[in-house]
């Protein structure tokens, strides 16, 4: 699975064969970087402005500042969707302390900035229809409120989530949980919905399709106990790519009775209105 | 601070400026990586194998594999420390899931491995003379026993810890301490040296320190309270690249009577007797 096509850095468009980053880039030396991503619906950069918002905010907590402002950047996403005219694509904005002679020392002013494609993966319809399940998973993120590049607890159980049917990991600390891996995680009791909302990225689909369910559904923003939400009468994740996914079952929990809930059925499809138009 | 000399990378010895990473490594968009480092004494490595036994170990954690057997990976630190003419050379080793064409799926019988250099910094000599101070953090590393890429609670501190004329951060979590965030952690309590000996990353001249002290001072391994650290006789760091280093303040509180102790000077000593022998 070779990347093709070609991608932005620093500055340049440019094949993705000969763009080349640093070893000594503290991105990859220490993992000092933040990023945001995209998908395009009908060609287009679905939620832009967010996107940036939220990658600008998750660069300043690391002390870094993003080196382009947001027309120049929405241009060069554009050029890169139409050289590398994928039906559909998620896009990634990736931003790095750049250089380190000592992996140590670096000057925030001179960041790496990238900017890559892929084409669109679809979940499987079957997990709308039917569902899909969480694993539960001990784990607080590092600078939670920021989209840093760290997955790597993610990524070490990729292979389980798929062995047993999941879709993402379910964070959980002291009791509380947070979000999924992936994605941001809610719950449903008694006709409200409740969502963490300290110590968690914030969503940009959650947030739309919460507003625009605003005068159907109430929504509690606060603490939300791992015991609560296996007792839920419903779950769901929302994500940038996936839009709202219902979740049935989390670890060996059923969910509710195991079917896709009400409430989370109305909210999927105020998010696909959203997402197509 | 443009880094400069050869690197080595998937197999090929070339200068710096040419070594390229794809924005598509996972090293980088997912800091799923792990990495080693060590120092030469007189241009020799040292504890050579020690880091190699690590750097494997740490790999196999992230399901990674070093691409080179240790005779391979030992010519090949030669060559370079040979070619980059350092008077004293810090090496490190890096090893990441390679690329990914979704920053998701990868392939690890495909990672990217490379070695760089750098000159070997020197602590000051005051920081042994007087000892130096330590400001504590509450973290608990993700894998805490692989040395993985990821340091951003350090990086995104490592301004407050030069101003407050500190050396490192001390992690804490639920009242224990761990370690610092580039050192193993020691305390001296009662004659006795203590050391947490769980969730940490196993050091290299903590254990040879240890087993040369090993007549003359009884260490005890276990859970070490953050509470029984302020209230220490003595506290001291090891790391591969500055040996035991005394510390006399951690935050705001003095340890023992702020003058380094007699039994951390003893460690310095066959410490200094080994790496400069």
């Amino acid at each position: 699975m070779n990347p093709t096509g070609h991608v932005y850095l620093n500055g340049r468009i440019l094949p993705a064969s000969q763009a080349a980053i640093s070893p000594f880039d503290v991105g990859i030396l220490r993992g000092y970087a933040v990023f945001d991503l995209f998908q395009t619906i009908n060609g287009e950069p679905f939620q832009l402005e967010d996107h940036l918002a939220r990658f600008r905010a998750s660069a300043d907590m690391l002390g870094l500042t993003v080196p382009a402002d947001d027309a120049e950047i929405t241009a060069v996403v554009h050029e890169l969707l139409t050289l590398n005219g994928y039906p559909e694509a998620i896009v990634r904005l990736v931003l790095t302390g750049g250089e380190s002679a000592d992996g140590m020392h670096f000057d925030p002013k001179t960041p790496t900035f990238f900017i890559i494609t892929h084409e669109l993966f679809e979940v499987p319809e079957t997990a709308y229809v039917n569902g899909t399940r969480l694993l539960t998973k001990e784990h607080r993120r590092e600078v939670p409120e920021a989209k840093t590049t760290n997955y790597i607890t993610w990524l070490r159980n990729h292979d389980l989530i798929e062995r047993n049917g999941a879709i993402d990991l379910l964070y959980h600390a002291d009791g509380l949980v947070s979000e999924a891996a992936t994605a941001s995680f809610y719950v449903v009791r008694d006709g409200k919905i409740h969502a963490p909302d300290a110590g968690v990225l914030p969503g940009t689909v959650g947030r739309m399709v919460m507003q625009r369910a605003a005068s159907r559904f109430e929504v509690v923003y606060g603490p939300l106990t791992l015991e609560d939400t296996l007792s839920a009468d419903e779950a769901f994740i929302t994500s940038s790519v996936r839009g709202v996914v219902p979740i049935v079952q989390i670890d060996d929990h059923t969910i509710g009775d195991g079917r896709v809930g009400a409430i989370t059925k109305a909210l999927m499809d105020i998010c696909r209105e959203e997402m197509r138009g």
